[in-house]
């Protein structure tokens, strides 16, 4: 079922993808090769393009079609990709995307420069739209997904984060972007206020449910096929969903447990796989599925005010998407 | 006279000083209490304000009056204290402006994401303008300085930097975010391409004195007054006019001993010193000081094409102040 949506979703937006590639390779022009280096090595390591993607679905349904929409709906891509790569600096993490994180092969303080510069190319895009509203998103975007970050970490092993903390979080800094991408579509476009509201509604819960679907991954997936080794959120100290759940729903003795392993940061093989099995005692990765496919639902519900179009199919199977992936 | 033409300046912008800290206070709005904490710490900290100060006597040269003024110009500040922020993670910086520096306190991290976020500030208040150019600039000299820093870092205690790279580099890390102060003054104002060209050349090379000082500063502050230890720079491997003069003058057995300090991240004091007599053999800091009266004055010429004004004067003077301050 996975493979068939995939297949579908692909044959749909292949030349889209394409040209978005290419894009992203012709726009990169620092002038330092050490920043072609350090941003190619995340930029072009197979990631899903899903966010340039969107806006260039969205604007579509709301009627634009000019050249220009693959290059700027690039600037969403950068932006996601300055984001990881301060982000992994700050979480220490080891792999992405199935290679050495870029600060273990580049260092730290050259990745968070190239950072800096993705960010500002990001931004200089959104520039040339000559669109003020989508410069302003961007803008305000950016500081929010670095606050929802930082939000993040000052929850670092915290065994008292609620369903609700999680959710301010991933909306901070997962959906926000997704949500901007769909806006951007329809603001190039100039959708009428109504479309504009359901697009943000739409990429907002796409983005919630993304979020929630790539914390089950980190407990459910294989390593080789995610791309970086399982377990790597709870290593780095950040409660997602299933463990959120879980604590909700342990007998005192899990609990004691689960509170032990979430401030254990060299916890063995052993407890994770006790963990995995507490999880499996409530139906912990079902429950959130089960989020996950709520907020699908609402991410579909909008669209329908739109008049129906031939991209209206593609936004319904990127969302049964964003839950069915594999990585 | 370093005292009277601070105190000759301040009776003239005492008033948009003050305005100014009262914006920059105003418009940090983030919603997490930590950033604006660890914001908080670097930007009222003592700083001079010039980059801001640069956009409002600018903008008024050009006959530009609004309100809105001081509130724009706070981008130049939030844009230069988020690359501060993350050039003293790079760097791994002990002190700032007499403090200890934002990562010490707080940690690199979280000193890393206020950066993102001053930074993005930075870009909304720029979209606020409502002028495309001054979004187009603010995103370019971004891009610019992340690529300037690196720059510094791929020729860390590199004994072979020229004096060329060195200007390539203070012109990408320093000068561009000083002529973009200035440039963005003139656009507001709706100046003529001359008049803007003028103001942009006046900003460059203030830029580069300023910094061609800073490094002087390095060499011959004193701590309390500079509000770091002096040497710093070359014991973060940072090569500096001073020190790139003095390898060119130098016989060969000082250039052996020049070229051991740089390399050695623990030099002793008494190797410090024995720097410092021969940099005085070759009146080093001399030379240097003469280099930046030098762009002083190619920071006056520019503005002669430009019918005379106060703010004439008050440019003259803030060009003197680079070269003649203290700290």
């Amino acid at each position: 079922m996975k493979k068939q949506l995939k297949k579908k979703i692909m044959s749909s937006v292949a030349d889209d993808l394409e040209q978005i590639e290419i894009a992203l390779k012709h726009s990169l022009d620092p002038y330092l090769e050490l920043v072609q280096t350090i941003a190619g090595h995340i930029l072009f390591s197979g990631g899903k393009r899903l966010r340039p993607l969107l806006m260039v679905i969205c604007a579509r349904m709301c009627g634009y079609g000019n050249n220009d929409l693959i290059h700027f709906s690039t600037m969403f891509e950068y932006l996601h990709v300055a984001t990881l790569l301060h982000d992994d600096v700050i979480d220490q993490a080891k792999m992405r995307r199935g290679k050495k994180a870029a600060h273990h092969v580049f260092g730290a303080a050259e990745t968070v420069l190239t950072g800096d510069y993705l960010l500002a190319k990001s931004l200089a895009i959104a520039g040339e739209t000559g669109k003020m509203a989508i410069i302003q998103l961007a803008a305000k975007i950016t500081e929010e997904m670095a606050q929802g970050e930082l939000l993040q970490m000052i929850n670092q092993r915290n065994p008292h984060l609620t369903e609700t903390d999680y959710l301010t979080i991933v909306q901070s800094k997962t959906a926000v972007l997704m949500q901007a991408a769909c806006e951007s579509g329809a603001i190039i476009a100039d959708a009428s206020p109504d479309i504009l509201k359901a697009v943000s509604n739409y990429g907002r819960n796409i983005g919630i449910a993304f979020q929630i679907a790539d914390d089950i991954l980190d407990y459910t997936a294989e390593t080789h096929i995610l791309g970086k080794q399982i377990g790597a959120d709870l290593r780095e100290g950040k409660l997602t969903l299933p463990v959120i759940y879980t604590l909700q729903q342990a007998n005192p003795t899990e609990r004691v447990f689960i509170e032990k392993i979430i401030q254990d940061v060299h916890f063995s093989h052993t407890d994770f796989e006790k963990l995995i099995d507490i999880m499996r005692t409530y139906n912990s990765v079902n429950f959130c599925l089960d989020q996950a496919k709520a907020f699908v639902e609402k991410a579909r519900k909008p669209l329908m005010v739109i008049p129906e179009t031939p991209e209206h199919q593609i936004l319904y199977d990127i969302a049964d998407f964003v839950v069915a992936r594999d990585n």
